[in-house]
This record gives structure tokens, sequence and C-alpha cells, in this order.
């Protein structure tokens, strides 16, 4: 059990809380504390160790700052395996992943398919841009590279019609750089900001770090709705067109146009997050509201982490006439975030027209998996299941009722050597599968193993 | 001249200001318009071609956000060469750079030294973490990767004096990213910020798109005063005490002491941009507040760029321990912005004890440099002018009586091939003169056509 592993030196002057942090951390670092093992709750390891709830918070704050454990929404902290504690400067064979030992069937990873990823290509375009000393020795544009810019303008319009110029578009490491400039450019114009309920976290945080006037907003099986936007007088309204948070589909064409009919009557704003917007493939993607509206209404923000690979941190953000002028008075004064050396790379890669062949190749896989799990899922659940496909969340949720709840059935499978992320429902189990990163092969026995734990659980209730 | 080559089509639909930006552009890529022209001043263009000043403006300000063309303050606007209008496949070779033609001796240059910048073994290190798998196709940790935060603890410990721990390490491509997470942790604790005048202008960007509340502070020889803390109020103070904008010369202990002894008094916060603290050359460097306060009321803030490679942008921010643990609340909200491979071969290399080394050889190299140009200049004016050397900002200011002013002196030196920095000053010309990128073989030439110039000059008057 854990709390043999911890051993608290009441006399000591180091804090309690990094008394308790360097015991847990030793004990997963000697092994004594498994990896996939869930830690105790706060409330549980304050009342038997005679700590401070604060305290045992910080620890396993600490804890999951340095990668030693993370924190799952309503099911507590577990172990995590992916932290090794040097840095090995040996190549790992290319087809070493860090998995979790004891997960057998990742349904919860943060990958991408590594067959998609063709690192063998990217590494090529980063060593050209690399090798040149002018490009490595000096600083980028403030703005983000003029060659990746342009490739921007053609890649946007042909693939979600999005109309820009290389002067309106402005680079930044990820959506949240990109989205402090912007609520800088807005000032006051940003009185009060509508998110659909849940937004996306990491722009609701940007949102709430320049303490704007937040208005969360309902909506119904189209989304955000239009009386919503006039009744609660929203002036800027930030949203996920192709995949709203709370439903993983695209927001359809005649609530498209009502939306835009409000921004245009209320001179509102929309910023449209195009998450995974060209990932689409069991449908064509649904063009850009930007593209739709002509684009003086609208900014257009895009991103190639799932695109390209994850570590590669570029995004885009398309911005409107008179956004564009205040911005090129004061973008002198903005550094450039995303690595130039990226960049570059990436507009020479689109350039040769990868990103095209990379995205149909996306599409295919992902098409195929989906195919797969969904096949899967119905064959083991048949109609005791609700199943549904999130297309650009690449992944699906399950709602079964079992015995369980989420929490519990997340577990259960863990045990099991099944990582499913479970969500918070009222009545049976709801959870979710991403099927980003687990091999194909993978993914019948991981439903298969599923099915068997939730078919005994029935079977023994 | 320009005007000729502007053909301007009256009966078109596009905008005017795009019609003459283009025209401009064409004009300058045929080579009608010579690079380092200047090009009119807005109000004489519009007088001239009939259109407004803000068609105009709009039209240079397009001509710079490209690249095409730069505006100098108080200068106007001038036509640069180093835009290409095609990223070259083919690497050049190593010491081509990107010159501007016409300019022989640049001491306006934002490149550094390349003999300091041993590209090759970098190089080595970003292709060795390029080469696996397992990094490239995962998401980096959102407060930065723990190899490099633990190699931080270290460098900032031995170089200047920064106590702090892995955990309360924040990385992040540049100041301002970190800025912008620091805004939003202070929140309303961030009431009244006070800045020295002229202050860092990507720190007072972020802080004015925060809308704080900014007070500007006058400064003594020594820097800010700690009455003017006290009398105005201020909450928060942004400081670079290792190189005050304003005087390129650190901040004396005793007006540390006052300073730390108001962050007690009042529990007001210091943040500390260290920027280039660790490159002093002529004496040993500074120590930072944040390790001498014991950095209970400091947030310290460093960077790579000018040390590594300017391309490579990788700062840091070190917490004082209330706003780490909101931080570590908040901070899985937060995307990490560097790029993740190159935060590992920074690690890497770190490790490997390279960053010592080149430290060792940049202080080296640009002791010489500046020696080199303190000679060469008070050689070439001997007590007609005032110099004064600026150690980390890595540049020398020059006043001289010359019956010219700043613009005017920049412009003529601009003709006969030597690029300086125009200050604006009330009497006789200043001017700034960068000595990280020129040669230093080209130094002493540098110098000594400036001299013929205001030689010159004074002969005729």
């Amino acid at each position: 059990m854990i709390y043999e592993s911890i051993r608290l030196d009441k006399n000591s002057d180091v804090p309690m809380y990094r008394r308790l942090y360097e015991s847990i951390r030793g004990g997963i670092c000697s092994g004594n504390i498994s990896v996939g093992e869930r830690l105790p709750s706060i409330r549980k390891i304050s009342e038997e160790l005679g700590v401070s709830r604060t305290t045992v918070e910080q620890a396993y704050q600490q804890l999951c700052v340095e990668g030693y454990v993370s924190s799952r929404p309503q099911s507590g902290y577990f172990v995590e395996a992916s932290v090794r504690n040097e840095f090995s400067a040996e190549p790992e064979k290319p087809s070493a992943r860090e998995k979790t030992p004891g997960i057998r069937y990742d349904f919860g990873s943060r990958y991408v398919d590594s067959r998609s990823a063709d690192i063998e290509l990217w590494r090529k375009y980063v060593r050209s841009v690399l090798s040149r000393e002018d490009i490595v020795n000096s600083y980028g544009h403030y703005q983000g590279e003029p060659e990746l810019r342009r490739q921007l303008v053609t890649y946007g319009m042909t693939l979600r019609g999005v109309k820009s110029t290389a002067d309106r578009i402005v680079i930044g490491a990820g959506v949240q750089p990109l989205l402090s400039v912007l609520c800088g450019l807005l000032g006051e114009q940003a009185g009060r900001v509508g998110i659909e309920y849940p937004c996306f976290p990491q722009a609701e945080r940007v949102f709430r770090d320049f303490r704007l006037n937040i208005v969360e907003l309902p909506h119904d099986k189209f989304g955000v709705t239009a009386e919503d936007l006039y009744s609660h007088k929203i002036d800027v309204l930030y949203l996920n067109p192709s995949n709203t948070e709370s439903m993983g589909r695209p927001m359809p064409i005649s609530r498209r146009a009502e939306i835009m009919e409000w921004a245009e009557r209320t001179r509102g704003l929309i910023i449209e997050d195009d998450y995974n917007g060209a990932l689409r493939f069991k449908s064509r993607p649904v063009p850009s509201l930007q593209g739709m509206s002509g684009g003086d209404r609208v900014v257009y923000l895009g991103s190639f982490s799932k695109l390209l690979m994850p570590s590669v941190r570029i995004s885009y953000m398309v911005l409107p006439g008179d956004l564009a002028e205040l911005y090129w008075e004061r973008g002198v004064n903005y550094n450039q975030t995303s690595s130039k050396v990226e960049q570059l790379a990436l507009a020479q890669y689109m350039r040769d027209g990868h990103i095209e062949k990379r995205l149909r190749r996306l599409r295919k896989i992902y098409a195929e998996k989906s195919d797969l799990l969904m096949t899967a899922l119905k064959e083991t659940f048949g109609e005791a299941a609700r199943i549904r496909l999130a297309e650009t969340a690449l992944c699906v949720d399950v709602i079964i009722e079992c015995g369980m709840d989420s929490q519990r059935l997340a577990e259960t499978a863990l045990e099991r050597g099944v990582k499913i992320i479970p969500v918070d429902c009222e009545n049976g189990a709801e959870f979710r599968l991403s099927f980003a990163g687990i091999p194909s092969d993978d993914i019948c026995g991981g439903v298969e193993t599923l099915g068997k734990i939730i078919n005994h659980n029935l079977a023994e209730n």
C-alpha cells in the first residue's frame, strides 16, 4: 500500500508539503508505488497522515507539474510512467514509444498515429533550413516568416475557403499567444465576450487572464443561438464552428447564417477557432465562417499541431482589415513566438505539396480507424450502448448502463490494461475513446477487453 | 525619381492603397526604386498624387509589414533590400549573409557575431533530438520540458545567483508570452505598474494590452528611485537592473537594496528582466535581484536569444512561491509556446557544458570588439565627441556637434555605405553603433568613413 512508502520526518524544517512530495516521488522512483496506481484522495491522505488538505494539495500539484502524477477530472490522481529522471542522449529506436507499462490498449493517448507522421520527411526539411546560417543566426519576422504567410494564403483558401493576404496573417506558437495579441488589439471593444459552454479551456484561460467580461452561452443541438447573442448583448463571440466542444460536430449552415447576420447587424466580432477544421474525413469539410462572411467581422484561427506533429507549435490568425491596420502600427513591438526554423521548414513542406498529401493520408487513416472502432463497439455492445463519433475531435463517446459509474469503469478498465477517458454523466457510465494514437491493430482487442469487463460486471450484479 | 515608377490606374476597382502599394512594390522589385532609397514623406506623396494621407499610410504600412520598406523613427521610410520574393531551397554558402547592397559597414545589424555562433554544434544537438520519434510525435510539457527546467536551476544559480527549483520555472518563447501568463496570474494584484521610462517596448506592449494602470517612472543616474515607488503607490515594478534602457549600465547595489526594501515593506512585486545580464564582459556580472532578495518578492526573467542564436526563442521565468502555486492550479490550461525540439536541444547543450564555454567566448569577443570600437572612435573624434559604452546592450552611444542633426547624419552616412542608428537629441547629433553583428575587421573602416563624413561637413560649414 501507498502509506508504507510515505515517511514523514516530523522534526524536519523542510515544509510539510515538500516532505510529502519527496516521499511520494521517492516511492514512485523506487517502484514502491506503481505506475497506473491511483493515489489516495486528498481528503483521505490528509486524515490518515494528520496533515492539512492544503498540504496534500500542494504536494500533489507539484507531482503533477513535474509529470510524476496526472490529475484526471472526476477520477483523482494517478501515477504516470512517462517520467524519466534523466534525458537520455542516446537516440532510441524510432519505434520506441513512451508507453505506460501495464497499459495494453491506450484510448487516452495524446499521441497521433505514427503511420501518419512521416517524420523522416519533416526532419529533412528542418535540416535543410538548419543548414542555412543566415536563417539560424538572425531574428525572425515578428509577424511570422513571409514565406510561410504566403503559403498559408493559398492553403487557407484551398482547404478552408479562408480569404486572406499575407499581410493580414499573424503567426504564433499556438492559439494562446495569438489570442493574447488579439485581446490587446480589441481593447475596450471586447466588452462582453460570449463563449460556448463548455469552451476550449486554453482559450477561456486567455479571456479570463485579460479579465474580460465572459458570458457562458447555452446551446441547443445546433450550437449557440443568435437569439442569445442579441439578448446577452455580446460584442465578441468565440466559436469553434467545425467542432463544438459539446457536440463534436459542425454547426449547420442555417445557424452559421444567423450568427453571421448577428455580427453584421450589431457590428459584433466572431473569433472562429477552426481547430481540426480540415481533418473531417466522413464528409467534405465545411468551409470556414470567415470565407463565407467575406471576412470583415471574423478573425480566423488555424493550427497545425494535429495536422503536422504535436511537437510543432505553429498556429495562425487572419485579421480583418481594421484590426490588421492596428496590428501593423504595433506589430514591431510584438515578438514572434513560433520557432523560425520550424516555420520555414513548414513553408517549404507546404510549397512542395506535402501538406495536401498528408491531409489525404490522415483522412484515410482516421476514416479507417473510426470505422473499425464503431464496428467493434456496435458488435460488442449492440443496442446496450449509445455510441457517437466526434469526427474532428478524433474520438468516440460511449454511454452504457453497466452497473458502474464512469470513474469506477475507467479504473477497472485500467486495472485490465485498457485506458479510457471517463466522462461525468448522470445515469450509467460515459467514456471517451480517442482513436488518434492507438494502433489500428489494437482497436478490436481493446474493445473486446472492455466488453468482457462490462459483461462480467453485469453478470455479477 | 520615384514618381516615375508609380502608375495608378484611376479606373480600377482595387482599393487605392492597394494600387499604390503594388506600384511601389513593383518599382522596388524591378529595380526602378533603389535599395536604401528614402521614400517621399506621406504628406508629400499624398499631395503629389492627389490621394488621401490614410491611403498612403496604408500602402506604406503594408510595404513595411512585408519587409520591402522599413520605417525609421524620425527619419521616414526606406527601401530595404533584404526581401527575397521566394524562399530558396538551395542551401546558401555558410558565409552568405543577407546584407543590404550599398551598406558596407553595418552598425545597425540585428545579427550577432557569426564567429560566436558555433552553429554546427547547435545543429548536432537539434538533429539528435529530432531523431527521436517519441519526442517529435508527442506534445511537450505545458510548463516547459522538465530536462531543461532542471538545467536552468543550476545555470541560473551559477551564473546569476538565481534561487529556483524546476517546478517554479516556466519556459516560454520570449519574454512576451511569459509576461502574459504573469499578468493573468497577478490579476487585480497588478494595480499600479511602474516602468522605467523609456521601457523595453515589448514589455510595455504587454502591460498596455492588459490595460494595466501604467506609471512611467523618472530616474536619476542610478535608475528608478525608491522614493518614487512609495509616492506613486506602485504595486508591481518592471525593471531591468542589469541594463537600464536609458543608461546601459547596471543599477548600483545601494539602489538595489532600497528597491528591495520597498518591495518587502509594501508587499510590492519586482519583475526583474535580466536581459543580457550574464553577458557583462568588462566586469563581473552583477548578481540578480531575485537571488539577493531571497526571491519572495521578485519574478525573474531570463532569455537565450542573444546568448544562443537569435532564431532560437527560449526564455524562462522563475515564480515566487505564491504565484507558482497559482500557476500549478492553472498550468494545464496554458500551452507551451517554445519549440519542444529546441528546448530539449538546449537542455543537452547545457548539460554538456557548452553554455558556459559559449558565454566565455562571447565575453571575449565582445570585449575585443568594444575595445576596438572605443579606440577607433576616440582616435577619430578625440574630445569632440561624447562616447559611452552600453555594455550589455552591446553598443556605443556617440554625441557629437557636427552641423547636422541625428537624422541628417544617419542619412548621409547611409549614402556613404555606413548604417548607424540615429537617436533623437536636442543639440548636435547622437547615434548608436551596435557592435554585435559587424565583423571586427570592419570596425575601423566604418569609423574612419564616419569620421570623413563628419569632418567634411564641418569643413564645409
